[in-house]
């Protein structure tokens, strides 16, 4: 991180005094949230680590403002971040709507230089993640996000594009590095070094940050994972795609915030759902009010679990068998009846590769919500130390064995039925 | 390939009759080829596939001059190949030059609009493919290609570049769409599959081409390196880097032509090389005058295949332990006598990937070779039809077995042990 803070002609960061006077000039905006502008009820509620959040009322209707401030709002101005994160998020978002029509939120304005996007208003939509820690059942969610990453991961792949077309996407999402590099720093690299930004619950969990550390196997393994990170360049990522990036009821689903958008490994999207699933199922004990009362809902969660996988798995081989567009697998060399069970074969070795990567990205992302800086609410929620210490602890050692025995987790089946013995295992941190 | 030829304003192909006026501006050149315009010899000597090539002597110096035509020269106006190719491989000479020195021409001038580059005239060097037909013994040769490889390819990926450098050449490269189509359609699809561009030794090895085409194993196979020369983005690459893209003397080697560069698989390039060593040694039996006159020569070439992987991977290795500069395998996480001990492991288990893909694409380089469009003149230059088509059956069967059985080619030395095999073996296509 540089200490330079970006300076850009016009930029100015909104206020709720200063929004209404800015959306009047939109004509769509102005149109849609309806009356004059002194009407329109005007709210800052970012409660995101990055960016300003506004919501606006008006008589008609209300959009929600995203603004990109040249700072990480967390942490303030010494934690510069570049702008041009609102850029790389409304190409991506632009992508994903046309790829997934209404599984993102619609965009209404979008302002370059104010790097600054006007969306609909998602109501009465919350967070996923709190309605899990809340215990809420979302029974569309498994087939939305599975259409979500079947579609967005396969149709900018080379599976589905020319490779004239793939090499322009990863030129314009190139630039996109210091936001990728947040994922290097604080996903593959932070947690198992000392590092200043690094916490946990502590002293509870003290000695298995240390272990961390210092486990060569583990730090290989993570290592490898962010090589291909950094070099691999399969589709187009969310990027950020965890129970924090959906706002959903029970009847419609919508994944916001891919400012982390790039060209990287579809398995670190597929890992990132799979790896909040799995920290949410690890603090249920934790939100338990009396034994048991939460047993329903972490068989629901891991249920889920595995028909994402499942689901996606079947989606993204239907689009490959019908839309064989891309470069890669040519259709003209697996024709007629022989040719098109041999692609078939290797289409199913295909998911496999993905399945494994997603595997060990999914390890990852568990634990550096334990012992990096992000932590996720399903767990820090959990006021009792020892308690959540305890649901951590299960989370970080099956992470461990999945990011290091890789291939002894050869299903979606083997990590669920994993994450219940650990549970029973690990009777304490 | 589109029909349409590339126009741009203030382009024009030169001829021997207008090149001295328009180096005659270039005060660099000017000075180094001595005496008036006049004096200047100037030859149009271009016999590759696609550029306009000029040597330019004066009475103190000469020099090369390299110009892109908006077309694939050898086919004609039918063939549109974008002006770019000179910004690419200008780009790339001017890297390969900063990483290694001496290992290419020296550049005097570079045009952009012209799509034009001035370099150093090599003398007395010649095309390496061409002294390898003569059976000329180039000691020299592995020290300096394995320098060449593990420089250029080390330097320019993740293990020595942080992530936002590394990303601003994936980004620099991306454009670069046209010439990787080349090799996309020409190395990794046509040569199994019916195409217009095929040619091979006929009829002699009709029933090889017949079986490469319906062979399902062979197409996975070239199928999955076609994916990772699609998303993998792991070093800048020569691109296409055989014996035809290196000049040199007994004493002296350069590395030319690198219009194919981008940031692709690291195996790709270390692959052709392993390629046409393999294509060369086959061919010697084509070229016996009398039995057994170039059984020293056939050793020379193998031996120095070995030296060339041996070499470039101590020096590869070398590198990485001496400047871990880059963002993968961060130094930080492997402190300490176990730290360096247990990286040490994964970089030599790194090699053994590399070498991985070092095998399957010198398989896929050896095959096109005499299954697609562009052949060798190793191969070519053999007269007598039912020869060279049994010099050619017995690479096409190396190539085969070490695409589909790749990991059965521990090493370089089960690649040479397996061709001296195969020669022995097949005694005729």
């Amino acid at each position: 991180m540089s200490a330079q803070i970006e300076t850009r002609a016009g930029y100015l960061p909104q206020k709720p005094e200063t929004l209404a006077a800015y959306l009047s000039g939109v004509e769509r905006v102005r149109n849609l949230l309806g009356g004059a502008p002194g009407q329109w009820n005007i709210a800052e509620v970012g409660d995101g680590n990055l960016n300003l959040v506004f919501i606006v009322k008006g008589p008609l209707g209300g959009v929600a403002v995203k603004q990109a401030l040249p700072y990480v709002r967390l942490v303030g101005e010494s934690w510069p971040l570049p702008l041009s994160r609102a850029h790389y998020e409304h190409m991506a978002l632009s992508e994903q709507a046309r790829l997934t029509g209404g599984l993102v939120p619609g965009i209404l304005h979008y302002d370059e230089v104010q790097a600054l996007i006007v969306m609909e208003l998602l109501e009465p939509h919350i967070i996923m993640r709190r309605g899990m820690i809340a215990g809420t059942v979302y029974p569309k969610f498994a087939g939305d996000i599975s259409t979500f990453m079947a579609r967005t991961l396969f149709f900018t792949s080379d599976l589905a594009l020319t490779a004239e077309k793939k090499k322009a996407m990863i030129g314009a999402f190139s630039g996109n590095t210091a936001l990728c590099k947040i994922t290097e720093d604080l996903i593959f690299t932070d947690p198992y070094r000392v590092a200043e930004l690094n916490r946990w619950t502590s002293p509870q969990l003290d000695a298995y940050a240390a272990r961390w550390r210092e486990d060569g196997d583990l730090k290989v393994a993570v290592s490898r994972l962010k090589l291909k990170f950094l070099s691999s360049a399969e589709a187009m990522l969310h990027g950020d795609l965890h129970t924090g990036s959906v706002m959903l009821t029970p009847e419609d689903t919508r994944i916001i915030d891919p400012e982390f958008a790039f060209m990287g490994p579809m398995g670190f999207d597929v890992g990132a759902v799979v790896a909040n699933f799995l920290l949410n199922y690890f603090s249920q004990d934790g939100h338990e009010k009396q034994a048991g009362d939460r047993d329903a809902y972490k068989d629901w969660v891991l249920a889920t679990l595995e028909q994402i996988w499942t689901s996606f798995r079947e989606k993204f081989l239907a689009l490959w068998r019908d839309n064989p567009t891309g470069d890669a697998y040519p259709a003209s060399l697996f024709q007629g009846a022989q040719g098109e069970a041999r692609l078939e074969a290797e289409r199913q070795a295909f998911m496999e590769r993905l399945w494994t990567d997603t595997v060990g990205f999914a390890a990852a992302k568990m634990i550096r919500r334990i012992l990096g800086l992000a932590h996720n609410i399903d767990l820090e929620w959990i006021e009792d130390k020892d308690r959540r210490a305890s649901c951590e602890a299960r989370a970080l050692t099956l992470a461990r064995d999945m990011m290091v025995n890789t291939a002894s987790y050869s299903s979606i089946r083997a990590i669920t039925d994993a994450a219940r013995r650990v549970r029973e295992e690990i009777k304490s941190y």
